[in-house]
C-alpha cells in the first residue's frame, strides 16, 4: 500500500489493505482455465463472482459506440439497479461478433446463473480480449462446471480477468463509522487501449454496506471521473469496458447510503479511495510501461480545463517518450497543455518536473539537468503545472511509452 | 511521382513534377547551416525563400495555444495578405522564450529584410526545433551574410527546415489552362508533434499565378483540410506550425484569380494536388515509420463524420503497431471508428484491408490470413471502410507505430 492509505475524514477513517472483491462480507470468487486463447498452461481465463445476498448494483459502460455482446446483455441486466453476479472471461472480446456473439453472452449469463441458483438476469458478463473472435462455448461450459468460488478467491478472480497486465490490481478498503464497520474490495484490468471514458477496461467492486442503488450510481460515476477517467495509456478505448459496483449490505442491518445519509460522505469517499488507487495501478501496469506518471494541474482557470491539460499532458506520445527516456525536455509538456482544448496563458504557468522548477513567468528556468535526468529515472514520476489562472486541479495518471508498448501491440493476435 | 500526379479539369490539367518553392517564376532561395544545434556538420538549418515581385500571401497557423515568437511575429506580418520571403530555422522552435525570443524573431525578420532590400513587415519568420532554447543569434547572423538565393535552391531550403525527416518534400506542379500556363512549388518538413490542424509541421508553397490575397487564404484552408488537416503522427501539434503560400503573378499578366474567376477551381484543384502530394510524403517519413498507413472512409452520414473516422483510425496507436506488425487485427479500426464520435452502426460497415474484406454484415469474414499478413508487409497499408450510412468521404494519412519513434523521442534533446 502507498502512504496515502490512511484517510481520515468527519465522522470515520478509511484504511486501505491487500484484499479484493472477497474481503467485503458475503461475497465469494474463483477463477478456472476454459483455454479461450493459447497462453500459459496456468493462465486463468474465466471467473466467477457472485454475492450470498441480494445487491444494489451500478456500472459504467465504455462509450465506443462499437460495443460488444456481452457488454449490451449486462446493460439489460443491470437497467433494474441489481445485480449478483458476474461472469467474466479474457482472451477474447466477444465483440463484433453479431448475432452468434450475443446468444453466447446470453448463454453465460444462464450457465452462471444455473451453477449459483439465480436468474439469468441477476448475472452481469464481462468479457475482454481480441476483438472479432467467437467465444469457445464449450470450453466455457466445462471450465465453469469445475469453478467453485469461496471466500478466498477474490485474488484468482483479478488474475482471471488479466490480458497483457503483468501483475494482478486488487485492493480493499476498511471504513470505520460512528455506526460500525464496513468493507470495499476492488479488482480491475487494463494495460492497452486505456483511456478517459472507459478504455479495455473492467473494474469490479463491491461493499458490504447497504447501498440505494441510485446513490450508488452516483458515487460511482463521481469516483469513475476522479479515478479511472483520469487515467491514460494509449488513447484507444474498447468495445467492452464496464466498471460495476455491488453493494450487499451483508456487514450488518442498517438503513442503505443514500443522498443525505450521514454516511454518504465517507462512501464516496473510500470509493473514489479505491477507484483511484486501481487507476494508479493501471497506469502503472500499462503496456510496456516503466514508469507511472502523475500529471498534477493547480490553478487551471475551471475543472473542465484543469482536466483537459491533466489529461493531455499524461496522454501526449512525446511527454511519455521523453519521460521513459528520462529527457527534461518540458516544452512538450506546455505544447500538450497547449493543444488540450484549456485556457492556457505562458505567462504565468510554473512548470515542475519531479519537484524541480523548470519554467516560470515565461521563461526557461536554469536547472541542474544531471540531477533532474536522475531524478527522472525514478518508477514514479511526478509533473506538476501551475497554471495560475484560477482555483481549480486535477491529477491524471499514465505511463511511458516504450519500445515494449510496440512490441506487444504489433503482434497481439499472433 | 506517384500514379495519381496527372489530373485532367474542365478548363485545365495538373501536373506533379519534381520541383519545389523555386520552381515557379520569380522565386529564389538558399540555405545554411548556423550549426543551431549540434548536428552533422552537412546539416543545413538556416533557409531564405524572396520573391522578385510582390506577393499576395496566406498562412495558416497552430491551434496549439503555446505560440512560438517566431509564429506570433508571422501572424502581424500577414495580416494584410502580403509577404515576399521567408527565414526559416531548424534545430530550435523560438518558443516558450518570452521577450528575448520575439526579440530575436524580430531581429531575424529584419537580417532577411535588410540582406533582401525589403521591409521586415514582408519577412516571414518560421522556427522548429527544441521549445525553450534560444536561438544562437550570432551564428544566425553570419549564416545569413554567407547565404545566396537562387533560382536553383529550392531544394536546399526543402533540406534546411528538415527537423528529424529523414528525406526533403518537394514538388512541383504545372497548370495548363486555356489562357496560359502556371506554376506552383512547395515543400514541407513534418516528422514528430503531427496531427491534423497543423502540427510540427511547416510548409511553405509558391506560384508563380495572380491570386487575390482573399482568395488565397480561402483555397490553402480548403486545400489544408483536405491534406495536412487530414495527416496524423502522433497526435502531438506544436507551437511552430504554419502552412504559408505566396503568389507572385510572374507567370504573366492577368487578371489575379479569385472568388468566380473562370481559374478559380483549376487552382483551388492544383493547391490541393500539391498539398496532398506533400501530405503523404509528411506521413510517410513520420518519424520511426515504416510505412504510409491511408484509411478511406467512404459512406458516412457526413464529412464531419467521415472525416473523424478517417483521423481516429490513422491516429489510433493500435492500429499503427498492428499494421507495423502486418497484423490483421481489424477490430481495432472498427474499435476507432467507434471511439471517433461519429454515427457508426457495426451491422452496415463493410472493412477492408489492402483491398481483402474482413469484415461485412456485422459479423467477421473469412480470409486468407496468411495472404493479407503479407499484403500488410508492404510500404503502403490502405484501410478502406464502408459505413453504408450516407454520402460521405474522406481520407486521411498516418504512419506505423515503430519501436523507432519511441528511440528517438526518448531522447530528442540530448
Amino acid at each position: 500500500m502507498n502512504e496515502s492509505s490512511d484517510v481520515g475524514l468527519p465522522g470515520g477513517a478509511i484504511s486501505l489493505f491487500d484484499g479484493g472483491v472477497t474481503s467485503p462480507l458475503g461475497f465469494l470468487a474463483g477463477a478456472a482455465r476454459a483455454a479461450i486463447r493459447d497462453s500459459p498452461a496456468d493462465k486463468l481465463d474465466l471467473a466467477l463472482l457472485c454475492s450470498l445476498e441480494p445487491c444494489s448494483a451500478a456500472a459504467l459502460f465504455t462509450t465506443n459506440r462499437v460495443r460488444g455482446a456481452s457488454l449490451l446483455l449486462s446493460q439489460r441486466h443491470l437497467a433494474g439497479g441489481r445485480a449478483r453476479a458476474v461472469i467474466a472471461n479474457s482472451g477474447c472480446a466477444n465483440a463484433s461478433t453479431g448475432e452468434r456473439g450475443l446468444a453466447d453472452a446470453e448463454e453465460m449469463a444462464r450457465l452462471a446463473a444455473e451453477k449459483l441458483s439465480l436468474t439469468p438476469q441477476e448475472v452481469v458478463v464481462a468479457s475482454t480480449g481480441v476483438i472479432g473472435w467467437f467465444l469457445p462455448m464449450d470450453r466455457i461450459r466445462s471450465a465453469l462446471a469445475a469453478l467453485h468460488p469461496t471466500r478466498e478467491g477474490g485474488l484468482d478472480f483479478a488474475r482471471a480477468i488479466m490480458t497483457t497486465d503483468t501483475v494482478p490490481k486488487s485492493v480493499a478498503a476498511s471504513v470505520s463509522t460512528n455506526g460500525g464497520r464496513y468493507l470495499l474490495g476492488g479488482c480491475a484490468k487494463g494495460s492497452g487501449m486505456i483511456h478517459p471514458q472507459m478504455a479495455t477496461m473492467l473494474a469490479f467492486l463491491t461493499t458490504d454496506a447497504a447501498v440505494q442503488p441510485d446513490f450508488l450510481r452516483e458515487s460511482l460515476r463521481r469516483a469513475a471521473d476522479e479515478s479511472f477517467n483520469m487515467m491514460t495509456i494509449d488513447g484507444d478505448t474498447s468495445p467492452d469496458d464496464m466498471v460495476l459496483v455491488m453493494a450487499n449490505g451483508a456487514a450488518g442491518p442498517a438503513e442503505p447510503i443514500g443522498a443525505g445519509h450521514p454516511g454518504a460522505v465517507l462512501f464516496q469517499a473510500a470509493l473514489t479511495h479505491v477507484c483511484t488507487h486501481l487507476a494508479r495501478e493501471l497506469a502503472r501496469d500499462g503496456e510496456g510501461a516503466s514508469k507511472l506518471i502523475e500529471v498534477r494541474v493547480e490553478g487551471a482557470a475551471d475543472e473542465t480545463d484543469a482536466r483537459r491539460v491533466a489529461r493531455a499532458v499524461a496522454g501526449s506520445l512525446l511527454v511519455k517518450t521523453a519521460v521513459y527516456g528520462c529527457d527534461p525536455n518540458w516544452g512538450r509538456v506546455l505544447t500538450a497543455a497547449g493543444y488540450s482544448g484549456a485556457q492556457v496563458r505562458e505567462e504565468t504557468c510554473r512548470l515542475y518536473l519531479q519537484g524541480v522548477r523548470v519554467f516560470a513567468d515565461g521563461l526557461p528556468q536554469p536547472f541542474d539537468e544531471a540531477a533532474v535526468r536522475e531524478a527522472l529515472a525514478s518508477h514514479e514520476v511526478t509533473i506538476k503545472l501551475e497554471m495560475g489562472l484560477g482555483p481549480a486541479t486535477a491529477t491524471a495518471w499514465g505511463c511511458d511509452l516504450t519500445e515494449e508498448y510496440v512490441r506487444i501491440n504489433s503482434s497481439y493476435t499472433t
